[in-house]
C-alpha cells in the first residue's frame, strides 16, 4: 500500500496570495464601478525588450530548420550563455566566478526549491523572518522541519531570524548555529539592503561555522548605492561558503519567459564533497535545461543594446519606487526599502494587524497590498508595496493613500 | 556543520551516455575519415512543424507588447493548454479527465524525476529491467534503496522486473508486493507495446494492492497497432491507481523546447489525501510554470495544421524504424520493437555483451547506439538503435550493419 509524503500535511493550507486574490474578487464584485490598482504581487508588467524579442525571433528561425534546429541542450546551460553571464555578472566585476560554476535553470524560484536537496534532512535551515515562502515550504516537504506552531505562528526545528525596524532589517547571528542559512539581498519583501562589509561578516560566520549560504540575489539590479554588493562572491572567503541563486525575472522581465541560474563555485565542499557535482547529478538527473530558445534571450540581455533597453527598464520600476516611497515618507507613513529594491514596507499606521490594514487599503482606496505576515510572523504590522505597475497606476495609487 | 545527501554517493559514477560519447571521440580521432552515423540518443532531428513555428513567433509578438505581455502563468498550465489536451488526447478518446487533472510541467523527464516527492520514503519501487534511468536514480537520491550491488548490478530495494525476450518484454507480477510501480509503454529501452488487457492486469492488480503506477506514455504518438492503449485510462479503474506523464519531445520534437504534463485524476485518493492535492502544492512551491510562448507551441500541436504535420514527422521517423527493423531482420538479427516505438532492441549476435557489440560496431561499420546493458542488468546481451535519425543516414547505417 502506497503511503504520502506526510511532510506536505505540515503545511498550512491557505496560500497568502490565493487569500488575497478571494478578497480582492469579493470586493469588487460588491464594487463594481472602483478601478482597484494592484501593487500586491511582485509581478511584472513592462514587455520584454526589443533586443530579447529580435533574439526570440531569431532563435524561433533556427528551431524552424533541420540544419540549425537543436535539440536536447547541454544539462547545465548552452556554454554562450554561460559565459556571458561569467563575464557580466562575474568577471567583469572582479568576481573569481568560471562558466563552468554556473547552472542555467528556468528560473531562480525552483533554484531556491531545489537546492536544499542536495544537503542532509538533518542539517538545521536559518531564514530571515519575514521571509520568501518557498525557503521554508521547501524544507517543510523534504522532513528538514517539525510541526507548525500555531502559537509561534512558524515551524518547530527553523532558526528564524527577525527582521524589524529595531535591527534595520537585516538579520543577526542566531544563539543556535544554523547549517544551512537562506540570505536574499536585496531582501524580498522588506526591500532592505546589505552592505558589503555586513555580508562579508556572515561569509566569515558561515566558514567559521561549516556552514553553507544559499545567497538569493534575484533583486541585484536594482542595486542603486555605491558599497551594496551585486554578488556574494565580492565578499572574501565566499567561494568556501555560498552557493548564490540569480533570475532573470525581476532585471529582464522574465517572470513568465523563466530563465534563471545558480552559481556552485568547486571550492564548495562538505563531508568531503564538491558540491558542485551534487548539484550537477541532480541537474543531469531531474532535470533536462531551458528551453533553447530561451537561453538565446538570455543572451541578448547581455548585449549592448540589451544591456541598454533594460537599464531604461528597470530605472523604470525603480521612478515608482522613488513615487512610493517619497509619498509615503511625506504623508507621515514609516516605510522602508525601495532604494535598492522594487518593494516597499511599511507599518501600519494605528498598530493596525497587516491584514486589518490590507482591508483597510482595499476599501478606502481600492489598492491591493501584501500583508507583512503573510512572510512571517516577524512581518505582523508591516506591509509589502511593489514597484511593478504602471507609472500612472503607482501615482494614482499613491495620491489616494495620501488622501486615507 | 553542513552535510550533505548521502544517498548521492550511492549512485554509479559513470553515466552511459558520457561514456558513449567519449569511446565515439576517441575513435573519431583515430580515424578522422570515417562517417559515424549515430542512432544512439533518443534525440530527434528534424525541425520544428510550420504551425509550431507560427505559434511561437504569434506569442513572441505578444510578449513584445505591454497589452499583451505575459508574467507569471498558472501554477498548474494556461487553461487554453490543458483544455486542448483534455479533449484531443482523453475526451475524444473517451477517456474520462478533465482539464484540471493535468498539469502541464516543462517535460516528462523532469515529472517522471519529481513525481516519487509526493510518496513516503518507505515505499517500495518496482520498475522494468532494462529501463529508463531517471526513475532509479530519483528514488536512490530520496533514499527509497539500498547501496548499489556490484554483483547483481542493481540497487538493493528495488524490485526489478525483468523484460527480455522469453516474456515478450513485458514485466510479470513480482513476487515481493511494490507500492510504486513505473511502467513505460511503448517501451524504451525495448520499443515493446503492451495491449488493453495486459495493461487492465496491471491497473487491477494496482487496485488491488493500493499501489500506485506511475504511467510514462511519452512514445504514445508511435503507436500503430489497434489493440495498443494510447493512454492507461483507457482501461476500467485506472483512475483509482494510475498517473500519467506525456511529452510533447518526440511526437512534436520539443526535445529542445521543453513541455510535457502529468494527469493525476482527482479519484486518486492514498493515506485520504488526494495525491491530487499534493502533487499542485508541489508545482505551486517547486516550480513556477513553462514560459508562455512555449505553452502556446503546445497548444499549435492541436491545431489541425499541426495534426496535420506532426502525423507526418511521426510517420518520416517510423519509415527509419522500418528500414532499420526489416533490415536487420533480413540480415539474419534477433530484432523486437520498432512498430509501436522509435526505438528498435536487437539481440547482440555471437553472444558479444552489449558493450563488446558497441565497440564491434563502431569499428567495423561506424555506427553508433546504445549498450542494452546500459538501462540495467536485464539489458545485457542486447542494443538498442533509435529512429531520430535522418532517412538517409538511417539507411545508409543499415546497409553497412548488413555487411558486417
Amino acid at each position: 500500500m502506497v503511503t504520502i509524503n506526510k511532510n506536505y500535511l505540515k503545511l498550512p493550507g491557505s496560500y497568502l496570495f490565493s487569500t488575497i486574490g478571494k478578497k480582492v474578487r469579493v470586493y469588487q464584485e460588491a464594487n463594481p464601478d472602483k478601478k482597484i490598482i494592484r501593487l500586491g504581487i511582485g509581478d511584472v508588467t513592462q514587455p520584454l525588450a526589443p533586443a530579447i524579442i529580435d533574439a526570440l525571433h531569431g532563435a524561433v528561425d533556427e528551431m524552424a530548420a533541420a540544419e540549425t534546429f537543436k535539440g536536447y541542450a547541454p544539462d547545465l546551460g548552452y556554454e554562450f550563455l554561460r559565459s556571458a553571464i561569467a563575464k557580466n555578472d562575474y568577471k567583469d566585476r572582479g568576481c573569481d566566478i568560471a562558466s563552468d560554476e554556473i547552472f542555467v535553470s528556468d528560473g531562480a524560484k525552483c533554484d531556491s526549491a531545489n537546492i536544499q536537496e542536495i544537503f542532509g534532512v538533518d542539517n538545521k535551515i536559518a531564514v530571515c523572518d519575514p521571509v520568501y515562502p518557498v525557503y521554508v515550504d521547501t524544507n517543510v516537504m523534504a522532513g528538514r522541519t517539525g510541526d507548525y506552531n500555531t502559537v509561534k505562528e512558524n515551524f518547530d526545528g527553523i532558526i528564524y531570524m527577525p527582521c524589524r525596524e529595531e535591527n534595520g532589517f537585516l538579520p543577526e547571528f542566531p544563539e543556535e548555529t544554523p547549517d544551512l542559512i537562506y540570505l536574499c539581498f536585496p531582501n524580498n519583501p522588506t526591500g532592505s539592503a546589505i552592505t558589503k562589509d555586513q555580508l562579508q561578516k556572515w561569509v566569515d560566520y558561515a566558514n567559521e561555522k561549516g556552514a553553507v549560504i544559499i545567497y538569493d540575489a534575484a533583486y541585484e539590479a536594482y542595486i542603486s548605492e555605491e558599497n551594496v554588493p551585486h554578488t556574494i562572491y565580492e565578499c572574501d572567503g565566499a567561494r568556501t561558503c555560498a552557493i548564490e541563486l540569480k533570475s532573470f525575472s525581476k532585471n529582464a522581465g522574465f517572470t513568465g519567459t523563466r530563465l534563471g541560474y545558480t552559481v556552485i563555485p568547486k571550492d564548495l565542499v562538505r563531508d568531503g564533497v564538491m558540491l558542485h557535482g551534487l548539484w550537477a547529478r541532480r541537474h543531469g538527473t531531474k532535470f533536462n535545461g531551458a528551453p533553447y530558445i530561451i537561453q538565446k534571450a538570455g543572451e541578448a540581455v547581455y548585449s549592448d543594446a540589451g544591456k541598454a533597453q533594460l537599464k531604461e527598464q528597470v530605472a523604470y520600476y525603480m521612478r515608482n519606487a522613488k513615487v512610493i516611497y517619497d509619498g509615503l515618507k511625506s504623508a507621515g507613513f514609516s516605510v522602508s526599502g525601495g532604494v535598492n529594491a522594487p518593494y516597499i514596507w511599511l507599518k501600519t499606521p494605528d498598530k493596525m494587524t497587516s491584514w486589518e490594514f490590507f482591508d483597510y487599503l482595499l476599501d478606502k482606496a481600492n489598492i491591493v497590498g501584501t500583508p507583512g505576515s503573510g512572510f512571517g510572523s516577524q512581518g505582523e504590522g508591516y506591509f509589502r508595496l511593489t514597484a511593478f505597475g504602471t507609472y500612472e497606476n503607482t501615482v494614482e495609487a499613491i495620491e489616494r493613500m495620501k488622501h486615507l
